[in-house]
């Protein structure tokens, strides 16, 4: 038996969570939505989809996408996405560990009686 | 900005969470899954295939159907659907607290910008 979960910030409905949070790391690595889209396996309308739908809820822009000069085309984080990304990461992280010990306390003596 | 979640036991698949546990519960305060349905809005169809399910997964029953006697077609908790229950409702009394410690530690301080 495991734990699993799925958690999200809910700001007038589902407003961010995993999927976001790996498009706007891919953002940061890339500095381009269609790269890091491509990168995870995702259409870029998909991803536009996903970031747009955040944006949405959330009332404010998560990228910039004027960044241009020479390469032109790029996209990079809006400082509230930077802020609500690290913040997302360390919640997440903490609430994966925290939610491991709690499972443990309560099942680490359960025998599947399946097996 | 709020925290928001959703957890299950995993075996095999999704094998016990919320839904059950609330049929389960019904049932106990009942004696009946008829009743324990019927109480949450619930056809018995719905809820004969929500434990079933769990049934299936987990490789154990949940239900003991044979209770009958005089007041007939009762049903009640078999011994493990009693330990299983108890330690999901312990974990995920344990879980949503820390959850929203965690939520409270890395966003008691986010402004949402929209406001």
């Amino acid at each position: 038996m495991r734990l699993k979960y799925k958690l999200w910030l809910d700001y007038r409905g589902r407003a961010f969570g995993d999927g976001p949070a790996r498009l706007l790391d891919g953002v940061e690595q890339w500095g381009s939505l269609r790269k890091a889209a491509q990168e995870l396996g995702m259409s870029y309308n998909k991803a536009w989809r996903i970031l747009h739908a955040a944006e949405e809820r959330l009332g404010f822009p998560l990228l910039d996408r004027s960044v241009g000069g020479t390469l032109g085309g790029g996209s990079q984080l809006t400082p509230e996405a930077q802020d609500l990304v690290r913040r997302y990461r360390a919640l997440a992280a903490e609430a994966a560990e925290t939610l491991e010990a709690v499972f443990e306390k309560h099942f680490s003596d359960w025998k599947d009686p399946a097996e």
